[in-house]
């Protein structure tokens, strides 16, 4: 039992704070959960933790990553910066193109090894729940070893690690000007490969002008749900080209990006029960200046979750904590908004109501700060206040 | 000896890189930096120790901080996110004001206590010297108190502090409409008092509208000059009104923030030797629009340095790291301006010519990355590669 705790819990309004608050654990799960003084007699001779008024929030989450991947583009970043045009980048490999390459180079344990490291800087921050996504192989052994990778990760730390094939991500140049021909021929066959070695736990896409229309999107949707597989999409995040609604229309556990999608986006993600996830890391790196329709997807309660999109080009951000700061600073969430982002709302964009709160029957998944005030964390930029991590119960 | 390792030297074009380069260590300081088959006889003996193929880096600097502050401003971050007007939360207490208020409420323990977990964030990115500036006292006990907990900081931990007195940070409140007097009357009072004392290494001011016009400045720089302290001055952040200009009249280390330099005042920074120091926490965190001229500076052979500002109302950013990324995003710095901003012009910015490079004669303040390429320094965000740090010889 953790007690002399603030306690944030999720449950209700204003980060469902309870003062002098305390968690009854019981095993992997939270048996009860509340203020001190209304503990229910039979908690009453259980072993107390004093956690010295600290603030207790649930484990975070980060519902949308790329964090198995080959290689780095550190210097195609440099590149940029020193004045090289677009074209200059693509003939010195540089792009998505460059990412695959190493992936598909990479064995199994190299992509392991490359991505423990962004997996415990995750965990350092209190991540216990994390989303990775195939789609840097765009063939088919490729992206099964992508999705073995995740999985493995899930078995070396205390995380829970949840799988997305995104095989349909870019075409591959051995497809250029076949998109249809890549869909049908790798993507469709490579996801009921994975799905028949259980690697896949939803499926994603990238539904955009330089990726795929709504049509291609579709036939990949038709099999995950013949499958028994939640979808969920990159959607409208350099232009609008209704990814957004096709996600609504699929019942989609979320649409990501989504700087360009509309009110009656919003209107129809809040309708589908579809989470919006925002991701500022992308916005902040391409230089977005779009910002997400915050204000209608409040309007029509649409659920906003956040994450880092982790990945080598457009989002090599790792810290949960700075994604906080940057939903606020960049998209003007409000730190309620940015925690409920990447606890409640990101286990939802995962399909997951076991965590996210603090109430009794969800997963022990607990992170505890040196702060007072929940607030605090999307303030900080570039700064750590964990004390510690609880991952199913267990420290 | 440091062996089996890439150098970022940072002397010459680059990053002064040399691949299979050898440091050689002499209590404090670097005997000899090169590449290993050039190493001399003497050193043939010496033992060596393995780096892996590392990248290293000279030790890193922050050469602009308010580290030391009582309170945080979480509250009124997150009160501006809800809808508050400036208004709103000045009555609530927000503002620079709630800063003072509570660090002249902290005792020197308290001071300490609360600057100690920003201290060793920094130190776990590399940070091997720091710039901690008073200014949130704006009496003489508080600012000399802020300086003395800076000063038992550089004790506390391996670091080498460097001290700022910047009494003319703000009016405060009972010298309302007099900031004459207050310079005159308090401020540069305290400043003899803290040079009495020992407590600074250098002089600094925040000129602007809201805060002091140049006449007021020149009265606090030619007491420093007195005194035989050099100076530094935030310049030109929210408006153009000369105090580049002043700061290189004075021959100032530094100019810091500089949004709203023009050509001729990176032109008279150049001449004078005086550093432009950069702090992109800021701008992101005010959602400034107008960037320094880095043409400018560039044109003209300013040096820039980089910061990050850490302090608790425009930019709580505790990541020399993730600066170099906003350096390189925000302000199109090239990946190897951002790295000779944090050590090479960093030190400078201080006045230190002893440390920021790796040659014979530095100091052995190094960093050791799990790095290929230094441009992946400033390439991810809210990741930290450090592998292991050595202050003045030691790890
Ligand atoms: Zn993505
Ligand atoms: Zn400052």
């Amino acid at each position: 039992m953790l007690c002399n705790a603030r306690l944030a819990t999720m449950v209700g309004a204003d980060y469902g704070l309870i003062d002098a608050g305390c968690v009854v654990l019981n095993g992997d799960l939270i048996a009860w959960a509340g203020p001190e003084d209304g503990l229910p007699a039979e908690y009453a001779q259980a072993e107390r933790r004093d956690m010295g008024g600290r603030l207790i929030t649930p484990g975070l989450v980060d519902c949308h990553t790329h964090l198995v991947h080959g290689g780095n583009r550190a210097r195609e970043f440099e590149m940029r910066l020193q004045g090289a045009s677009y074209e200059e980048v693509a003939r010195a490999g540089g792009g998505i193109v460059s990412t695959v390459g190493a992936t598909r180079d990479a064995n199994l344990d190299s992509l392991i090894a490359s991505a423990l490291p962004r997996l415990d800087a995750m965990i350092a921050e209190g991540v216990c729940t994390v989303e990775i996504k195939s789609g840097y192989g765009l063939d088919l052994d490729t992206e099964l070893r992508m999705l073995r990778a995740a999985r493995k990760l899930g078995e070396m730390r205390p995380i829970r690690v949840v799988t997305s094939f995104l095989g349909a991500h870019a075409v591959p140049k051995d497809y250029a000007g076949r998109a249809d021909a890549y869909i049908d021929e790798m993507c469709i066959p490579a996801l009921r490969a994975a799905h028949a070695e259980g690697l896949v736990d939803a499926v994603d896409g990238f539904c955009e002008g330089i990726a795929f229309d709504t049509a291609q999107i579709a036939r990949v949707f038709d099999v995950a749900r013949e499958l028994g597989l939640p979808v969920k999409l990159h959607a409208e995040q350099l232009s609008h080209i209704g990814g957004t609604k096709l996600a609504a229309e699929y019942d989609a556990i979320s649409a990501d990006h989504v700087e360009y999608a509309t009110a009656a986006d919003a209107k129809a993600l809040a309708e589908a029960g579809t989470v919006a996830v925002l991701l500022p890391g992308a916005f902040y790196t391409v230089h977005e200046t779009q910002a997400p329709p915050i204000a209608a997807f409040r309007d029509e309660g649409t659920d906003m979750a956040l994450a880092t999109d982790c990945n080598p080009g457009s989002s090599p951000l790792a810290s949960v904590l700075l994604t906080m700061n940057m939903g606020c600073t960049l998209f003007r969430l409000t730190p309620e908004e940015a925690l409920r982002g990447v606890t409640l709302n990101g286990a939802k964009a995962l399909g997951m109501t076991d965590r996210g709160q603090i109430a009794a029957g969800q997963r022990a998944d607990l992170c505890v700060w040196n702060i007072e005030h929940p607030a605090e964390l999307a303030y900080r930029i570039g700064f750590n206040p964990l004390h510690s991590r609880i991952f199913g119960g267990q420290q």
